[in-house]
């Protein structure tokens, strides 16, 4: 931690830093600057909010961390990549891209088989879907619930893929754990840290969705707090951020990619169909997340999007997922993954 | 709703959306205009996500939702303000502003009783204070749990102030709401629609805190999660939402006030602590929050703030909050409101 | 400038570093720390690139600066507020409030007259109005130039209020400058340095609006171009940034006053009319701004709104100016400012 | 333009709408709704800022525009996308994705040749460069004006590579028209209108770059100036905007590609230096850019990124942009472009 003092700062002032510095049981050192004097504090920082609050002292202009305040998510702590396994046959953060794709919530049997046997045919490696959704309004449809994680038990009975669905509750954790592959935390529950610390108990991948104002760095702190409670199986998610424009639902902010990739091991995918809440804008956008170096895809796919129960304006058709497909693999060859 | 078609749009294709319209249940209504048609759908749009998959229909171009998507929060409902009793002396949305203030966290006995005393001595209504904490890192302090909530109740007893504390899991809600006089919805956790219906089933008066990337509309939808399983005593607070200046730790959107003054008749209260995050800017905010006409003011309080367990930046020392609260009155005054 | 070493990073390249801090003129002073060591180059780091661009060097994790860039409009040049006269009856900077108004654009003899006479009466000091508009779709009206600019002049003869104009190109600033007594430089001219420099050299009052994106860092280094050109009279002005929220134009960043209070010893005024963009909000924000210690305030007020060339939705009617002037005193009172 | 009534407005308030819209020379067409009722003003609503102000008027809850406000940028006037010629050899929007590259100043005749022939030999098609520079602090290098325009030009002669620089001020803007092949207008300028007019009335192509705080629409805008003055070849540049992130200077909008795309038949190019202000992420932004479908890259590449006069820290090494440029065929290949 760096602490900058005022020009001019009193001598006093500068002397109860270094008290405090040492009080804290951190080793101070002062670098005396043409115009101001600058001390650092030498020690691990994470979780001393009491260092931070040094800059409510009389004569500090401002107090800057040096250490990112994550551990087990950074290079610190494992250098390779970390490769999540989801099923025998999938794992992501490998060479190969993955694919999870699938209605926004599951509706009924019969649209939750056709989208899974769709995507499958297409190439997916992973079922989506929500049982539990969190909407916005009270008034909009709310999911199946158990009823529809056992819809997608038999979805991935019927086609072999494995799913990912929302989990909103610590309450209904367990139960939404005893029937999926990969729990999802949703953009809204980012920093809802009861559930991020109940998910980090159970024994199933997690797929972290960035909140919608997070930064990068509170991202990795929100997989921080699922790898601290023991389950290091986290996979980030960026789903797009909120800006000011508003010809997208959101701006996918893609360069979160490369970013990620500099300081954690964890694996990226992208969220394209939130990212940009346009169908017509989601292809491009996988074609560009696989391009930049992600590791795998969330798609929603529907067969009849404009009869959704919910973001139907957002999904792929099957037969566009599947053109799709087609054309994704050029970019992964292009990238050297496989798909 | 009205749904805009694309210039040159085939009439097979107008001719769908009034067929789909007609299927939902609205009556259809097209304006013919210079450059292409607009059609109107009549009725109630509200939770009609089949409306708005419109959009993903051949030849539209965008779908303009028409009403508010909130009922019990609008004035369609209720005309006149909203006052939420807290207590016999205390309630928020008449003529008092009502000022709530205290720690950040509750650390210890000492700490809390001595912040009580010191917020009563300067004319505060309500108690706060932090028991459970929602904080950003695993390794920071988070809180002392039930403990603190017995410690808040002794505070209570000692000065006949109120309290309010934050609650963040579904699952210790009733433990909360056991000693608590009011309920927070933290910032984080606007959107964790699981807590916002499990506190509209408690007793209990809730104070709604606006997410950092929540429109104003949104935070009304929250509200309206509460309000719509039976809790209508909701106060709105606004809290800064997250921008690109780095100088305040977030923006706090005074205009807020008059907006939702114009949307709602529930309460609008203001934190100026976390608005800015720094301490010399929380006087300054409260008195211009009081102007633009808040109904009450949430500020933290702390005797010791650099030895603070959290947030001692931007909490004031109680000779500050005393000396702000008597040029506070001036401007109540001015405004027309006690204090 | 602090350089943070990424931990483990070779001694070669912190040899490295301390060569290029030699080079560059600066002093070095390594902080060995528990994880990674951190390197201070002392010296005056305003405009100097080079040192910025140690970052790109190996082994470097990030370069932070320490001095703020900009010298002539900090305390460390002046430390008492500066006083800006605009005319022998009004200074900016005072313990006066100083209220400019009028209509965003000048469209006729008898609009611009008696927009001055109406806003005099209600105790305005500075008329505003456009003569040049910066317009964002070139079909929209864009002022009447040079004729805009004499009827100015003819209402500051009938009212002997001085006025505020806008300029948007350097190679008709000499003109506008020929009329008014205060050159404005709009939001989207914010970083045009081009302007900044040609206002610079003219010696006339300066008011600089915050741009929609920019810092309140930035903000200081335009003012900064404009005094190191020779012109100390610069007026800043909030107007609004650019964030997610839409149901204001922009966001009113009042916090914006305490932080250039601690920044700066320039007058600070706010504009509720941009900044809000809906006549509905501007009292309420007017309040506010003079609470939190605004220096003046900047609205616009037209007779006859629904018919007016340009932000019609945003001006206040001079009846409605007139009750919130009369409210002001009320808060300006409070404040211990006049109005 | 749709003008919504408030639930419950008065008869006489909706025939003072109506009586507008018939002054201001349109046909309006009422729909009565269940709660409210909607009238459709039917007219070209380009320019007319008067119908917008129709929301001050009593009984008015707000205003919606449908058409959008550019037309000459817009597929209403041309449908087959535009391409745009710079040289002999050189045209955007065509088949082949078009590479510029170069320093971010021109600095000496032996940095900018040296980069020349660097950025011609990796393959790139267009030389960048800045002679006149927009700085954010007046104490940073400023450019070396028309020298630096000469020594493009003896760059050009010696590689063959037309090349785009920055224009800053209506009064240098023939100067450098004369010298350059392609006209930059800078993210910081692009609502600089009277700039954008000017080089509206010159005869060269122009590359526009959207400002930080822009939206889509308001960058269509902008173009509409620089085509109404005449001059159709306009090149939009998406570089990146601001939003609350800091691990990135910028978040670069990818998804402005698919979106440009389905409003415009203009040109679209990338910009991931500024973009990402890190050289770390440009390699993988330009991936995914090309993946998305851009028309174009404009890349800062520069012999020695430490030494650099400005952003030294997101510059590429020769060595490195050479790598790049390897890679990006491959996504060329597999987006169906030449490179």
């Amino acid at each position: 931690m760096i602490i900058v003092m005022k020009a001019g700062a009193a001598q006093k002032d500068k002397d109860e830093v270094l008290r405090r510095i040492k009080e804290l049981g951190y080793t101070s050192h002062v670098i005396h600057g043409t115009t101001r004097d600058v001390i650092g504090a030498i020690g691990d920082e994470r979780g001393k909010a009491a260092l931070q609050a040094l800059d409510s002292l009389h004569g500090v202009e401002n107090v800057v961390p040096i250490l990112q305040p994550y551990k087990l998510a950074s290079f610190e702590v494992k250098r390779e990549p970390s490769v999540v396994r989801i099923s025998d046959n999938v794992a992501i953060g490998g060479s190969q891209v993955v694919i999870m794709a699938g209605p926004c919530s599951v509706e009924s049997e019969e649209q939750i088989l056709e989208s899974a046997l769709a995507v499958k045919k297409s190439g997916a490696h992973i079922l989506r879907g929500g049982a539990f959704k969190p909407r916005t309004s009270p008034y909009s449809f709310q999911g199946l619930e158990e009823e529809g994680l056992k819809l997608l038990a038999k979805a991935r009975d019927l086609t072999g893929l494995p799913f990912v669905t929302e989990v909103i509750n610590p309450e209904t954790a367990d139960m939404v754990a005893a029937y999926a592959d990969v729990l999802q935390i949703g953009a809204r529950n980012s920093q809802n840290f009861a559930l991020l610390k109940k998910v980090g108990q159970l024994g199933k991948p997690v797929l972290l969705k960035r909140g919608m104002a997070m930064t990068i760095q509170e991202l990795l702190m929100s997989a921080e707090y699922i790898m601290s409670e023991g389950n290091q199986s986290v996979i980030l998610c960026e789903r797009g951020i909120r800006t000011f424009e508003t010809a997208t639902r959101n701006t996918l902010d893609l360069s979160a990619i490369p970013v990620l990739k500099g300081k954690t091991h964890l694996p990226v995918v992208i969220d394209p169909s939130h990212g940009t809440g346009n169908h017509h804008y989601v292809a491009p956008m996988c074609y560009a997340a696989v391009a930049a170096g992600a590791d795998g895809l969330i798609v929603e796919v529907h067969p009849d999007p404009e009869h959704a129960s919910s973001d139907g304006a957002q999904s792929l058709k099957p037969i566009k997922f599947d053109e799709m497909m087609k054309k994704l693999r050029l970019f992964a060859d292009a990238g050297g993954r496989t798909l």
